[in-house]
């Protein structure tokens, strides 16, 4: 939530010139996107969004993300659309940073969702793995199983600083995770990151869907898990059974979920808790007190993960056998 | 730059309610301002700014400030016009802060003023003085000379940390302008912060001022001499002698400038350049290193004092003798 390259006016006067979008009106630096900086840009053409990747998004990962975006706005999916230059290209360089321009989406987030809302992302979910099923790039998910136990030996035993045990907690969930992870579930392009904030939504109805900076190939299921985590708990981080019904019903209605899939739920939800937690304890343990951006708490994924430990099967997600 | 208070979507939802102003479409955090917490606010009836004021802005001046800013817009000035709510009222609350809507402004703050911009900013000045002396409410200023003695004195002999002998060259400035500060001279409204970054600019018009949280009751040419030090230093603290002539002789061309406003000018401009360099001092020691907001640095404001120290009469802005 920061601007972290400030850009002068003459070089965004530069930069516009490169493109179709007439004159510059106005340029604001936008609180949103702990990743990037964004500008809110009113041209005579329009409403942008201008991106400046920071160093956390891969410069090569860029034509993956970039044309994802373009690709689902060409289907109909409501996220934003990558615009191109006068030669063509979809993202070029300013202030020394790769950065891009994006169609503006009107829209609010929702800080307390209902059912409604599950339903509704249920659903702009399954779509999303519909359409990309066709989208020919591919690019492996770089937070996977197989990457936990290196971001955990990136912390190790400081993790005990944040709670003592869990370091152990963490090192008992690898072991499990890793051996049953499973293989054989259908795959395509993911999210990877549909929290709350990343959703808008007008009058109940989805606006547009945002923020595809974790997208990859990956287990379709796994989105449906992270999703779970995302929107399914109350602020006292209790399941909310009727959230999870709501989200799985309204996915369920568009993409229908495989009995392997539903088996698989319990422990991809689990690994995905696993992977926020550990996450949230790295940025918890590595970021300056001076840092623009305040890291999220990790206690909440604890609790999270203690709860889908206990599962011991997908009806507690409110599956109901069919 | 930050924005300190975070709403969430049904408290402004409520808080629309209040206006004319349709249905919310989004709103995004902006990183303007130091002071207030900003954000752009699009409804069906257009795009505004929501100010959330924080603790710097008293909640008793509001009325004048915002009073100041609706009289203005009246009056044919392009500033923004703060909404009144369907019960008349300026501000009201918003999570626990006053807030208020104001318009939004196209148009862009340039990083690099030329001589043209200066000339416009002279201009829009003067129309400001002008319209001001209309304007019935009064507001003592609150970093006027009598209280850069008590503001010095917060911190006084730690200057030195930030420059060595600072200290004592503050003191022997206060000295000198607490005996030679004018009185006799015309007053009315200033907006008394009128930095490149208050001034929005459409292909080299001026399409709009901001920020009027220092505006107050004050000697006009004071408001002069804040721009001299704000528009007419080069970025290595060179005084440009030929943009402070394009100010002066844009100001002049709507309003004259009294030949004892002229013969103040000097004091006045080394006062201003103190007033500045009080402030970022203090904010300099007192702005712990998590703030979210850095503070500006004081060293620019040593040398623009030194600049003025030295002056021995207003011909050196670039005023003919007339």
């Amino acid at each position: 939530m920061a601007v972290y390259t400030e850009i002068s006016d003459e070089e965004l006067i530069d930069f516009i010139d490169h493109y179709e979008l007439g004159k510059l009106l106005s340029f604001k630096g936008i609180a949103e996107g702990v990743e990037n900086t964004n500008y809110v840009v009113h041209t005579d053409k329009g409403t942008f969004i201008l991106t400046l990747y920071e160093k956390r998004v891969r410069r090569e990962d860029l034509p993956f993300f970039l044309g994802l975006l373009e690709f689902l706005a060409d289907s109909g999916l409501t996220c934003p659309t990558p615009l191109r230059d006068r030669d063509g290209r979809i993202f070029s360089e300013l202030a020394g940073r790769p950065a891009a321009f994006v169609t503006f989406l009107e829209g609010i987030w929702v800080r307390r969702p209902q059912v409604a809302h599950c339903a509704a992302v249920g659903q702009v979910l399954a779509k999303l793995h519909i359409q990309g099923t066709r989208f020919k790039k591919a690019r492996a998910n770089a937070l996977s199983v197989r990457d936990w136990r290196p971001l955990y030996e990136q912390f190790g035993k400081q993790a005990n600083e944040i709670q003592p045990g869990l370091a152990e907690h963490i090192e008992e969930e690898l072991d499990v995770l890793e051996k049953a992870w499973p293989e054989n579930l259908p795959r395509g392009i993911i999210h990877g990151d549909l929290f709350p904030d990343n959703v808008f939504f007008l009058a109940d109805k989805v606006s547009g869907i945002i923020d595809f900076y974790f997208a990859c190939t990956d287990m379709l299921a796994y989105d449906l898990a992270i999703c779970l985590n995302a929107w399914c708990f109350e602020p006292d981080n209790a399941f909310n059974v009727t959230k999870a019904q709501g989200f799985l019903k309204g996915y369920a209605s568009i993409r229908t979920i495989e009995p392997l899939e539903i088996e698989a739920l319990p422990i991809l939800s689990r690994g995905a808790a696993l992977r926020f937690l550990l996450t949230r304890v790295h940025d918890w343990l590595n970021t300056s007190a001076d840092a623009l951006v305040r890291p999220k708490n990790p206690l909440e994924y604890i609790r999270k993960l203690r709860f889908h430990h206990q599962v011991s099967s997908a009806r507690e997600y409110g599956l109901s056998a069919s």
